[in-house]
């Protein structure tokens, strides 16, 4: 697993040195910084001997940039949905894993994985969460559930640094948006409620990224949704010109 | 299981109020300070919502004070020996647990814990290693071990917080000081070399602290150190004078 750790709009330096500190404690070295506030001296000290991982952050205006080239964007949230407001939001903040099991889970896993982490006041909007494939969430106690920045960090790093080393390789993002792109005008062509699209298709993100989906998994489903929309297109007599995917190659011969 | 956080000689504010930070986010709340540095506006900020802790702390001039009546010591150290030096200083910063694993041993115990954090730039002295009975460690990069003290605070009570409540009640401290004395003064008593006796001693408490003795447990190991001194005594024709204990009232029927 190659980690890239994302501070999203991050407002005091000092988090932002004392997370390199962190990262280097826990053998990680790629910082990237969305819109951040200036690093000082304070900023500096607070990362002691990781100064070395301030110096080659990047910085970037958006966090689209941040997270391009994951195959895994794992989200993080303070604010967890409790079941009375189950019926709410749906999707965004929901279902979520502790650190300890999203280290299980990404372990002996060859995959780039973007952990992105909010500001210190809001944390990540709904709207970022909702670019998240996995939330992690720690657990703390109701009494006063939120984190200091640096040390949510320093715990889930600590959780990953314990990983083994990978060997089953993930699907691309690439290929994992051509199945989420086919995925959503599958349910286009379809007729499916449009008020509910943006939150199934979170979903489907979610669902995707809990699975860690294999490239031939996803080249597969990409093919089903091609063959689905193909047929659905055919009874409904348009004749949309869809490519056919390879391991379909006889899509006529289907019921 | 009862935890108090014991910070040895803390030097900078924002460390201590950002440990009260997350021991409320973990569920802990008895703070003991020892020697510390002056609490001023920075180390309030970093307890944000955790001023309580930090208000209610109770500051101490002495170790020995902030461990009184805790039936576990568990020391931190970020220095551990190599495979190369375990010849030195045997018992005094080996064997060590992760955090999980002490959070695992501790598991459904019912004890007073004492959890020592030492300095930020020495942390704690071998002396103070010494009132230890377990040893935690983080393990982290070669290339960086030194974690900030809060950090490493955090991790420890993000384990310890995932622990079930008691049921398993270990060995009161005035017992297990007993034991340890009445170990002592066998040593002494068959001519076990005195530059040996201190580690040994060392040894033994580390032993009992792993063991988790329970107060039967070593009411028994107490009593046959008793008998033994008893036995060595009367060997010696000293006839020293022992308090006979219950579980062997008639130790001349011993072998």
């Amino acid at each position: 697993m190659n980690l890239r750790v994302v501070l999203v709009e991050p407002m005091y330096d000092g988090n932002i040195g004392s997370v390199a500190r962190s990262m280097k404690n826990f053998g990680f070295d790629q910082l990237v910084l969305v819109n951040p506030c200036k690093i000082d001296d304070y900023g500096m000290a607070m990362a002691s001997h990781a100064k070395d991982i301030l110096e080659k952050a990047k910085a970037v205006a958006t966090l689209e940039e941040a997270i391009d080239g994951a195959g895994l964007v794992v989200g993080t949230t303070g604010k967890r949905i409790g079941e009375e407001h189950k019926h709410l939001r749906l999707h965004i903040r929901d279902p979520w894993l502790t650190p300890a099991k999203l280290a299980e889970k990404l372990n002996g896993k060859d995959c780039e994985v973007a952990l992105l982490l909010g500001r210190e006041n809001w944390g990540l909007t709904n709207q970022e969460l909702q670019l998240c494939n996995l939330l992690v969430s720690i657990p703390t106690s109701p009494s006063y559930p939120i984190m200091n920045l640096a040390h949510a960090a320093t715990i889930i790093l600590y959780e990953l640094s314990q990983m083994k080393p990978g060997g089953f390789t993930l699907a691309c993002p690439e290929t994992l948006g051509r199945l989420q792109a086919s995925v959503r005008s599958l349910l286009e062509e379809i007729n499916y409620p449009k008020y509910k699209m943006d939150f199934k298709m979170i979903m489907f993100k979610r669902i995707f990224g809990r699975a860690e989906l294999t490239e031939r998994e996803a080249n597969t489903l990409l093919g089903m949704t091609k063959l689905l929309r193909w047929q659905v297109n055919v009874h409904k007599g348009q004749g949309v010109a869809l490519e056919t995917p390879e391991e379909c190659s006889q899509p006529t011969s289907w019921p």
